[in-house]
């Protein structure tokens, strides 16, 4: 059986990448400019995303960015996450949030927060995250 | 009467914001490194935080945390608002927020999300924030 392995993102992830994601929300990926997008993300060393490989495939992707706040604590929200329809059933959704929550334990985090749909509830309560409070969102 | 102006946060409020944050989660103030959390605070570049001045006084803080995501979007997370408790009704929370979606926006972010109390839903709705899902929080 092939290995399911994650790493940090590289460049050469960007375009297998921007296709996962579209699974989570449509993009027209010919609007995006991908040296600056690449460009920013690294610049922003507060946004730390692994992908999951298996079978040479991009597979999943996902992200926590890290805060500083201003009394010194550390905390961390994972975004985007994102598994390929091919992959269900094979915990890689599980395995991936817990490879995140490794890295912002790795970075000092006292906590982890993320917002979900309610039907994903459940899927989140299995890596340790319980319901919390309300988010609310404004377009700009 | 006296006026309440914003400003970006510097050094010198670092002492009247650890008070004013009690107010949100309580902290055992000596037990922060002023200076460590500072110079890491300044570090993240993706951390905006601003206060409210009246009458010399630090009244209100908040913070706006800045994401580049891979795909080239932006996004803003609005954390740690606070205002102080004899401030109540001058409207220093709805301006403080729309100070931070005003740097959100020069930032250039497409939306901005926040977490809240199901009973702060009515404040936020007042400065264009909707409801939008659930939030999830692990403790490392």
């Amino acid at each position: 059986m092939n290995e399911i392995k994650f790493r940090k993102i590289i460049r050469e992830d960007l375009a297998d990448v921007f296709l996962l994601l579209n699974q989570l929300k449509e993009k027209d990926i010919n609007t995006i400019d991908s040296e600056t997008a690449w460009k920013n993300f690294k610049s922003n060393s507060s946004s730390n995303s692994i992908v999951c490989i298996y079978n040479d495939r991009v597979v999943a992707y996902g992200s926590i960015v890290i805060e500083n706040k201003i009394r010194g604590d550390i905390a961390g929200h994972v975004e985007d996450i994102v598994v390929d329809d091919s992959m269900r059933g094979k915990m890689v959704g599980v395995k991936l949030i817990n490879k995140l929550i490794n890295i912002g334990s790795e970075k000092g985090c006292y906590r982890i927060t993320l917002f979900c749909e309610e039907k994903l509830i459940n899927f989140y309560e299995r890596t340790g995250f319980k319901v919390n409070n309300i988010m609310m969102k404004k377009f700009l």
